[in-house]
């Protein structure tokens, strides 16, 4: 089957690895202006307005705003309903990511210094969190687990999910899932229009403070527009795969492991590199001989094709060079003594180690999220977690001793920045020269 | 003088309240379109797009590239001009900021199941951090110790700063700060010409994985279109600050303390709320005597009259009630047993405990950052830290026992998506099915 087959010590090598994997999200001026227009419209005439957007996005024929609404009852019923290794599975992967999650919580710390100044920060949960679940094919029970488990474990206040029901279809296991995972509300709302209600609230969906999950161009660009006013998480791109291998993996394991992630949609990528000639090519044999056992055969053949690739690298070392230089979403360490050579990895968003551990089972169960920064974002930001829905205050508490020594440092620094009202402030609190608060 | 004010039992208190407090960042269509076209110059053109946007905005006369690289010398050089007592000053600030944001380093962690299946997050800072830093009227020196110090102290590899010299000037104490900070690279160029040059590289600019610091609306608005190719820090409001007095602090404190903010900018905030009526007109009062005392009186004045305000409130935990509902950047508890009240605070960017603990300690030498969420935002972000600094990778390595039990959750799940590649993944590595790899 069709992929691209680089070698690292390729004269065009860096030219061509990085027109593989550029990525840019296409930001349309249109779809600009028409989320600005629905945001707008939420935000002045709220529930008749997401009344209006939903009759006609999502083909439904809803009269009273209450329709919208899914009870905690329906979700549990729900949950009733799926056949039973469905729901025991989502127990059991719900049970595991909670565990794991549990140790990214971040406690309040503080300290005295010398002077008996209390010095730290106290952190808190968010109050509301909002959750977007996509709706009809893409539908992922997964991603309720992965998105609302966190801010459940940091002790949000509500956790509101919003799910379009495209022809009034909402999906079993998603809704499944919520109960699961400990939703409190779901409105069947989706698009830029869920976000804006989200976002800004309206009389029956309350404003949240942070909108999490993934969408299509609509819900990401309303995602960027509605930024500030709330948090949001990063905005995602294709999914991505990178394989190391030393060549000593079952080659069938490695090309479903590939594959597992191009079937995602078109334009995922997922990658090999290994410093053995003869594995890559066994590999292809294997991809070769899988590829018409799936039932994604043609999204597999056509990711493959055009943004796949199968890298031959001069050594270990060199594959390690080009993870950091991809910094790919999920890495797949499939080698020896994959723990120590992790310690190598600057960046990635999830390491999966060993041959005994693919990609498949951190979607899913394993612990940690599958929320991961793509698109080489990995630079620069981390899986969802826990940390997302908890924030920090600063805490200063200064004995008078204390502030009267800091003033004497914050005196000068405030007058050199033409900030008089700063130095008068901070020398009133000069213990030794009590003349200074009639000055 | 003019200011307003306010009481809770007022009946249209809440009204006034939201008016009083809202603020709407000002997105201009016209700022956004030539916002973008500078940065597709800097694209497309680099350094010479750099030289020409730097010639005209900053009224310079550059014609090489290099005259726009600060070196390290010079930075040593302006810090053995400055004045000694500001020298000594940055040097303390400097210490406090860095030894108080070394407890704030995350640390890797990982642990093992019960199958012998590790899990942790490997964490690792960024490879290079951008810090913007205002030039000319604004320019402040504390800015590039809170900005570069949490990068520093993250272990970050290269912090390059840029800050503007318009007229070829630049600030001394600037310089001087980022010596003291340890920033490594430092260029004169500013506005969106200069975060396009740090988000994508140019010839001479390197590209960074992340740019902080605050900037006017251009700043704002590149730094909003390059978000995403680049992480940023929050997009800052007008400054605030809430003052809660139990009515027992010296009223000409606190009319400084509110001064101190109100200095900032016209459209800073300035409010402070007490249950005594009494010491809100005393307050009055102070403030009535001082404002002539001080270098930006207009300024002030300006603030108040338009943003400021006095708040009666019923008693403390009415106080509170406030001080949720409007997240302040800047909190001060000025009363008795401020630590036992701020644990009631749910929201704030930084909360100042007692009466010797004014702001604008915090704004140089505390310890703490003083960049933090503005505008309510402190509902979802926190303080700028050494996290910001720092991101994490997931660790997944499974036992084959481990993986095989995972698997089992794993496959039904991955058949509910109908994602029969993640399934078939999976289901390779069961143990007790060897025949499984066959199918």
């Amino acid at each position: 089957m069709k992929t691209h087959r680089l070698a690292t010590t390729d004269a065009d090598f860096d030219l061509r690895l990085a027109q593989l994997t550029a990525w840019s999200e296409e930001r349309d001026a249109e779809v600009g202006a028409r989320v600005s227009d629905i945001i707008r419209a939420i935000r002045e005439r709220g529930d008749a307005a997401l009344i209006e957007f939903t009759n006609r996005f999502d083909r439904r024929d809803v009269r009273d705003i209450s329709e919208l609404v899914i009870g905690a009852e329906a979700l549990q019923a729900a949950l009733h309903r799926i056949p039973a290794a469905q729901r025991t599975a989502l127990e059991a992967a719900a049970a595991r990511v909670r565990d794991y999650h549990q140790r990214q919580k971040q406690e309040s710390w503080q300290y005295r210094d010398a002077d008996g100044t209390l010095l730290g920060q106290q952190v808190t949960p968010l109050d509301r969190a909002g959750l977007y679940v996509p709706g009809g094919k893409a539908a992922y029970p997964s991603s309720v687990l992965m998105n609302a488990l966190p801010a459940k474990v940091a002790g949000v206040g509500e956790v509101v999910m919003v799910s379009p029901a495209p022809d009034g279809v909402v999906n079993d296991t998603v809704l499944a899932a919520a109960a699961v995972a400990g939703v409190d509300r779901v409105f069947t709302i989706g698009g830029a229009q869920a976000v804006a209600a989200l976002a800004w609230g309206t009389a029956t969906v309350p404003g949240v403070d942070k909108i999490v999950g993934p969408g299509n161009i609509y819900v990401a660009e309303a995602k960027r527009q509605v930024f500030g006013k709330v948090g949001i998480d990063m905005i995602a791109g294709p999914s991505e795969i990178l394989v190391v291998c030393d060549g000593k993996t079952d080659p069938d394991w490695i090309a479903m492991d590939l594959f597992s992630q191009a079937e995602h949609d078109e334009e995922a990528q997922a990658i090999l590199v290994s410093p053995d000639a003869a594995f890559l090519d066994r590999v292809a044999d294997s991809m070769a001989r899988l590829v018409g056992t799936l039932e994604r055969e043609q999204i597999i053949r056509t990711s493959m094709a055009n943004r796949g690739a199968l890298i031959l690298a001069r050594d270990l070392d060199d594959c390690l060079d080009i993870v950091n230089r991809l910094a790919p979403e999920h890495l797949e360490l499939s080698m020896d003594d994959a723990e120590t050579w992790a310690k190598k990895v600057r960046h990635a968003g999830a390491i999966f180690l060993g041959r005994h551990t693919p990609e498949a089972l951190g979607d899913y169960c394993a612990g940690p999220n599958h929320v991961l920064p793509t698109s080489a974002t990995a630079r620069f930001s981390s899986p969802l977690g826990v940390y997302d829905f908890q924030k920090r205050s600063s805490l200063i508490g200064c004995s008078p001793e204390g502030a009267s020594r800091l003033a004497d440092i914050a005196s000068p620094l405030a007058r050199s920045e033409s900030l008089t009202a700063h130095a008068r402030s901070a020398e009133y609190r000069i213990l030794k020269t009590p003349d200074a608060k009639k000055s």
